[in-house]
């Protein structure tokens, strides 16, 4: 049954919901050729205050539903899943698996100058401790500063983007952050990338911040070409979704921000739990 | 396979997460003789913002683990499932089924003076009319005037009661209800009594609070009685929690706030999709 991937399949692409939009959105500026098949767990979503047990669970289902949809490679576009599924989904699944950790703490090594470092997340995201494995990884000398901020998915999906409730409670988060000194940080969660100016506003001109999502979208065009996975075609590629539950408001504010031309959406329910 | 359900069987609660311990807490209060056996769906909470399909999917399955765990009755403590569930979970199961819906409509009605009554919720129990129509099953001259809130669960879940941003969420939503001139305010979902203190504070002390959890306990002593199914125990009732996923975190916070002993908790799987 295992096939190796030809390189005219589509780029799998998985989020709890509808956050990793901000990757597929990279990953239409940075490889417009490529077709992506996009599915978003809305039933199940969020992920960010589940267990790893489930995470898991959660990853390998919808990872299945991709593969079975024709995926070439699967992109883990949530940083939740990045940090609790990935790992599970490398020994499953015989295509490549990208999450957006790996990517993110590389980024903020390159940027930092003062090695002291922040990440922001959901509370799984954080509690996982990934972010600061990956970044430690690359740069022992680092020094990392986390927050969970649990709120403001909540906030983002009511579409209190430019909001004063959103500032206080970004303000909260990032104050402890930014008393440590913190020269680089990471938006540990797909998405943060919509709040970039409130942050950047309340962090301050001296501290740079890393979009996981634009650099998950640059280590995929690197995989895809390292193994001759990339499209040959010169056409532009469509952007099919497919969430488990439906999420039609969310989904147009966000297409709407991001600037992302959908070519179809549809829906389908979560997967059976496998036998095991 | 369906017998009658015996009357010194536990009293089976429902919510999709923790809130609905609020309902364990008054039915603890009004019925100390009971045992109840509660489930949590934790790992796929919210159902707030879920469509009716799949809340309807997700009320038979919990219902079922329910039964199976030998439930007299099943109390459905998420406004949310009693919106979209309750009708088809009637039709479903053969023991009495008793939501949060129909009692509060009921408190509403025998509250108001001036027929002008506010409803807050989740967006799926706000969009699906519920209250709506069961209050005006009961008054057809009422006026309704209802808000989605959508933020207040994840600040409660937050741990944010006495605070100023869930103050000001409080108000956005409220403001609104409040110029209308409403006399009774329901609180539409489980988590609300909560923020009783904070709601009353920014409603003021010309609108009465229906708290959906007292009314919804006191529409299940009313029909325990009436079906015979009451507890003929003297002694105190135990409360078993089953969570989908591992919550302790807010499971601790609420069983606090509540002062609600638990006996025992427990950690079982989401339910596989029935074949249909």
């Amino acid at each position: 049954m295992p096939t190796s991937p030809s390189n005219d399949q589509a780029i799998g692409v998985f989020d709890s919901g509808i956050g990793g939009l901000t990757v597929a959105a990279s990953l239409r500026r940075l490889l417009p050729h490529e077709n992506i098949l996009y599915i978003g767990d809305t039933a199940r979503v969020p992920y960010g205050g589940k267990s790893r047990e489930t995470v898991e669970r959660y990853s390998i289902e919808i990872g299945n539903l991709l593969l079975a949809g024709g995926a070439k490679m699967i992109v883990v576009a949530c940083n939740t899943a990045s940090a609790l599924g990935v790992p599970r989904m490398k020994e499953v699944f015989e295509v490549p698996v990208v999450g957006v950790v790996v990517p993110g703490a590389k980024a903020a090594v390159d940027s930092t100058k003062n090695k002291t470092i922040g990440v922001i997340g959901t509370r799984a995201t954080i509690a996982s401790g990934a972010y600061e494995k990956a970044i430690l990884a690359l740069e022992p000398g680092a020094t990392i500063h986390s927050a969970p901020c649990p709120l403001l998915v909540p906030l983002i999906e009511e579409g209190l983007i430019e909001d004063s409730v959103t500032d206080q409670m970004l303000r909260r988060y990032l104050d402890p952050l930014l008393s440590q000194g913190i020269d680089t940080l990471v938006l540990g969660c797909t998405h943060y990338p919509l709040l970039k100016n409130a942050i950047a506003r309340i962090a301050g001109p001296t501290v740079s911040l890393v979009d996981s999502a634009e650099n998950c979208a640059l280590s995929v065009g690197h995989l895809l070409r390292e193994s001759h996975l990339a499209t040959p075609k010169k056409d532009n590629g469509q952007l099919e979704v497919t969430l488990t539950d439906s999420a039609e408001g969310f989904l147009r504010t966000a297409a709407r921000a991001l600037k992302l031309p959908i070519t179809k959406v549809s829906l389908q329910n979560s997967p059976e739990r496998p036998k095991n």
